[in-house]
């Protein structure tokens, strides 16, 4: 049995990317195969594609795709309990996503909150569950304290706006994007235009968290800019990889520096976060405290125009591909 | 009223170290004044007495000493019930603690253990406060995992691998003298003798959980040896502060680098390891799972050579300043 998916032919320009035909992935214990509907890109893709981050082990080489929300189409016997097919689900996976199907282990999946389009559900997993794990799991964010984003207009950003007004924390986000400050304004995001200088001088008063994916030569004013006991959760390197830093600020600012990634995380780790965001997130989607944020729905076999925009920058909140018409809609 | 004290008389060398008399300190409500029988000496005192770390706001800036152990000797008026005069406690202070007495909050103060001497108890609260919030509370090792000690003959050393003893954590420690590891190794420590060569060759498996008081350069050979997960907590800055730094490591590894100092908190976070310490650890000192190592004890007034034996590395665990014969003792 075969499927359709995104390839990567080697690694360069959106010229890699193409729709091929690859052997449908079969079902083992445990597992659940899920009929994807939608798929957003991520950054990662980009990386990924210019051949820069390659997916982990036990993961599809070749098929990007790091998120999906489709419908359950087949269990393993009747080893899986927990879902049945139709049921609407979302879930991260280490790579694959961006086929018209992904096999998952059963407690890694999340259901798609009640009464949401799948095309706005596979904008979900990525950006919701990094910025929960990272800002509540790992920086236990509390109420009052000094949030700093980084890329507010992205995926990740509008994610981490929306929970770090849920807890009440006073937010700053930076984006070269007066527009896109404007957008995250609704979440109380107060904005910093990096379009001219750095973030460093528009930042008065210390921080107690900052959601990094900057990295590199920003790691200094980081450090220089946390208050005592803050936190530092690096998810990305967008500035590079090598920072000078003076250890003494860590030490006498008793700080905090996480490093984090979703996608090299075990199965373990994987049905434990998706556990708790089923319990604590989903419902705040449902009752319409969160709402994922999608810049637009593309066919997926636009999937290179959908790298083109990430890589223009030239988006608020997520691009998501689509399969087609929504199971069960009248089209 | 007076009281005497180790003064330091400007910075410099041991010259400027010298007993005299200061007034003796009033208590305030939620106060307790401990008549102090011993306090030991830390490198920081050294470091304190060449200038280079002062007391924190509201800790006498002249006196030394960073703990105590002794006896209760007033409470503000009814106010506290927690003590009476004639209790023995231990503690840590932000200074002043070498000298006949040190005020201190009610909740700051830790029970001495069942039938210990107070010379000995002198010697507990900063190694194994520290030892304590740093592998327990914020790297939260756990059994099996590999922990890595710097100066294993220290007594943060020496508290750090009994503590690790009893996780059950496997134990690598590093010293320059070969005399001082094989003593550690009665706590079940592996040591790397770092007299000739660094300690990164003798590292063959990464390792879990690091105690880091080197920063420095010896950053960059923790954040390769560190296994995925691995949490470095850093303590001190014995081969200076600034450090190339490859955050892709701390990424992709997902490591935690976590600063930490006791000095300079204020009195709630002391007052809540005061009571976990009470609760989870002085037990374990009455069973004789856990014991404060001291190298000597020395009469107060011979502060001096104390200073000069732990410039020249010369102990194995602690040196305590006593004032005296043991109250209620024969002597």
């Amino acid at each position: 049995m075969q499927m359709r998916a995104v390839i990567f032919d080697g690694a360069g320009g959106t010229d890699v990317i193409r729709l091929g035909d690859v052997p449908k992935p079969a079902v083992a214990p445990g597992q659940v195969r899920v009929r994807v509907h939608a798929a957003a890109l991520n950054r990662a893709d980009l990386l990924q594609r210019r051949g820069g981050y390659a997916a982990p082990p036990g993961w599809p080489s070749q098929i990007p795709g790091l998120e999906f929300a489709g419908e359950v189409e087949a269990v393993y016997r009747d080893d899986v309990t927990r879902w049945s097919p139709g049921d609407r689900v979302m879930g991260l996976v280490g790579g694959g996503g961006q086929a018209e199907y992904v096999v998952v282990g059963e407690d890694e999946l999340i259901p798609v909150p009640e009464g949401m389009a799948l095309t706005d559900a596979a904008a979900i997993p990525e950006s919701f569950l990094t910025a929960y794990d990272a800002l509540v799991v790992r920086a236990r964010l509390r109420e009052g304290e000094r949030l700093l984003i980084h890329a507010a207009g992205s995926g990740l950003g509008t994610a981490a706006a929306q929970i770090g007004r849920r807890i009440g924390a006073a937010m700053l986000g930076t984006s070269r994007s007066a527009a896109k400050l404007a957008r995250a304004a609704v979440f109380g995001v107060t904005g910093i235009d990096t379009s001219a200088a750095g973030f460093r001088d528009a930042v008065h008063e210390p921080v107690d968290v900052i959601l990094d994916v900057l990295g590199g030569a920003a790691f200094r004013d980081h450090l220089e800019l946390l208050a005592p006991r803050g936190r530092l959760v690096l998810l990305g390197l967008l500035r590079g990889h090598l920072a000078e830093t003076d250890l003494a600020l860590i030490l006498r600012k008793r700080l905090e520096v996480i490093g984090s990634v979703m996608r090299t995380r075990g199965a373990e780790e994987r049905a434990a976060l998706a556990r708790e965001f089923t319990d604590v997130m989903v419902p705040l989607f449902e009752h319409g405290v969160l709402a994922p944020v999608v810049d637009r729905v593309i066919p997926i076999g636009d999937v290179r125009s959908g790298h083109a925009a990430l890589e223009a920058n030239d988006t608020f909140g997520k691009i998501v591909l689509s399969w087609g018409a929504e199971p069960g809609s009248a089209a």
